[in-house]
């Protein structure tokens, strides 16, 4: 099966690039809304099951043992861009937890942006592993282990108990069978399973229904879930989509980038979960395709929406700033988005 | 038509991600030795086409009248990084035409690497039209235009004689018809005309047999095409696709990446054509599927297979460098070029 294309690159009255996908809309009940593509055929969450990744901080209590602030909480829920902020907070854990970031397994990695860059080159340092995008989940993985007296050398091996309890979390969310046949490493050492995207949306639609769960996990979920809502920055990036949606839409939305074209979220009001894989795994398509979702599933006003056409239909541009194109979605996806939204289907 | 996978990005056992598009290879008789996905469908080839854009320059006799060196003529071909080394030798053009900086219509671009983007912050700068990877093609323009009589201002517009010319050898060498439909603006400002693959696969096929060309067009293509051999560094950038690849095969083959996937080669000893894009548009599949295509129609030892691997069968690491996956061509990519080597239909 060929996925569809969902976002289309034009450049003057031509098609000059597309990304393929499969996007997966579930109810609070399991029901699929929409479902484009392959979605029963798994793909790798990778970061975009965070949340779920931090439930052992929350649920066994660690998050409250060492005092972790809603910001700290965030943070072990973000992929973030490696800025002065999120090492700040990262560190910030660390000590809480009476470790330092030679704990960290997830291996370094420099910021993303040149100014970030340029202030470690400048101190004629490298990068550590408090810069990693993940940074903060292993520091909140760490916090778990030392609560639970579980071993902190080793947590990011597939057979650490942490490492099991999250499998088994994944499992219970999505009601998929996570074996060692779909498991792999993930970018930042931990085992990474991969699950159809309706799975994925069903786990995200229980995220923002509660459906299904028991009261301790919906509680922690929405404590972490708000903790983003409320400390968008520490999720993600200055600028960042995660960052700018959830600044906006606050509770209404919790959304989440996964890498190789991966992004999820939960809608609490409509009880509603999505995921998206674009096929090339790239994030030019990836948000594209979760802002055109979001601009029928969460914006109410005109406003809400033209705020989402900053991803949804981006200009193409000239260096000098000249539009030669737009980013935006192909015809078949917005039909099908558009129906979605005529039928009221959810 | 849905075009075929050619390059997959594996993560354990799974294809995690994949890139599909299209293959053209032509030999100098105008042949399609090999055709995958709509090779006959018109894609924009954007800078895969300097060497082409390149010819009003030293056909004119421009270059010489100027005294362009082999390396500026090689920068004229080149997207480069804007290195310090690819900046210098752009304002060089520049001062032997009488011109600077800002004559340049590109449009200015941060370098691409971190190091050369913080000398340029650390002197409280700004990039300018010299760092931009198309600077020395827009240097040459400029020559051309000076020697020509023509004006320099507006040169990167389509109704420009320069830009005419352009046009008028783009459809000598492709034999494609660009009317103004498939034309649209270029990263740089100037047009760039929609060609399908098996046009543009044949334009480098012929620059590489000199068949249907004249003694004129073939001199001034080989003279431009030895200068990049003999000055891979100013073609592309320090451990660029390109510089590596000219670097260690010199003379045997004329490479150049463009925006969006793009991909084109001339192999002067077998007389062929290679234009490649991938759907997608990234760059992670263009390189890969030409390393591929390059191990079949060029490398001639086990040591040349290898170099190529480092673009064609690229690991996938976690950030401390453990193996987690494979990027390589798919199965189908694959059998297909193992077919034109067995054959050896070209």
């Amino acid at each position: 099966m060929t996925n569809p294309v969902l976002i289309e690159v034009t450049r003057g009255d031509l098609v000059e690039s597309q990304h393929r996908g499969t996007v997966a809309i579930v109810g609070g009940g399991g029901a699929l809304h929409l479902g484009l593509g392959a979605t029963d055929l798994p793909v790798f969450p990778r970061s975009a099951v965070k949340i779920f990744q931090a439930l052992p901080l929350v649920e066994s209590g660690a998050a409250d043992a060492f005092g972790l602030s809603d910001a700290e909480l965030a943070l072990a829920c973000a992929s973030h861009d490696g800025e002065e902020g999120h090492v700040a907070c990262a560190h910030s854990i660390l000590s809480k937890v009476g470790l330092d970031e030679s704990a960290l397994a997830c291996g370094t990695q420099w910021p993303a942006r040149g100014e970030d860059q340029d202030r470690i080159r400048r101190a004629g340092k490298e990068p550590s592993a408090a810069h990693n995008n993940c940074s903060g989940k292993h520091a909140g993985f760490l916090c778990a282990c030392v609560h639970n007296g579980w071993p902190v050398e080793g947590y990011e091996t597939r057979d650490h108990p942490l490492q099991r309890q999250i499998h088994d979390i994944l499992e219970e969310m999505t009601g998929a069978t996570l074996s060692d046949d779909v498991c792999a490493i993930d970018g930042c050492s931990i085992p990474t399973w991969a699950i159809p995207p309706e799975r994925l949306a069903l786990a995200f639609a229980r995220a923002a229904s509660g459906r299904d769960l028991s009261e301790q996990r919906m509680a922690a979920l929405t404590r972490l879930r708000k903790a983003c809502a409320a400390h968008p920055f520490e999720v993600d990036a200055t600028g960042g989509f995660c960052t700018e949606v959830m600044t906006r839409f606050r509770e209404k939305v919790y959304v989440k980038v996964g890498a190789e074209g991966v992004f999820c979220a939960a809608l609490p009001d409509r009880k509603l979960g999505v995921a998206i894989k674009i096929d090339d795994g790239g994030t030019r398509g990836s948000e594209a395709a979760m802002a055109t979702v979001l601009q029928a599933l969460l914006a109410e006003t005109e406003e809400d929406r033209a705020f989402l056409d900053r991803w949804a239909r981006t200009p193409v541009e000239t260096r000098r700033g000249v539009k030669a194109g737009t980013v935006r979605p192909g015809d078949d996806f917005s039909h099908a988005i558009r129906k979605l939204e005529d039928t009221s289907a959810c």
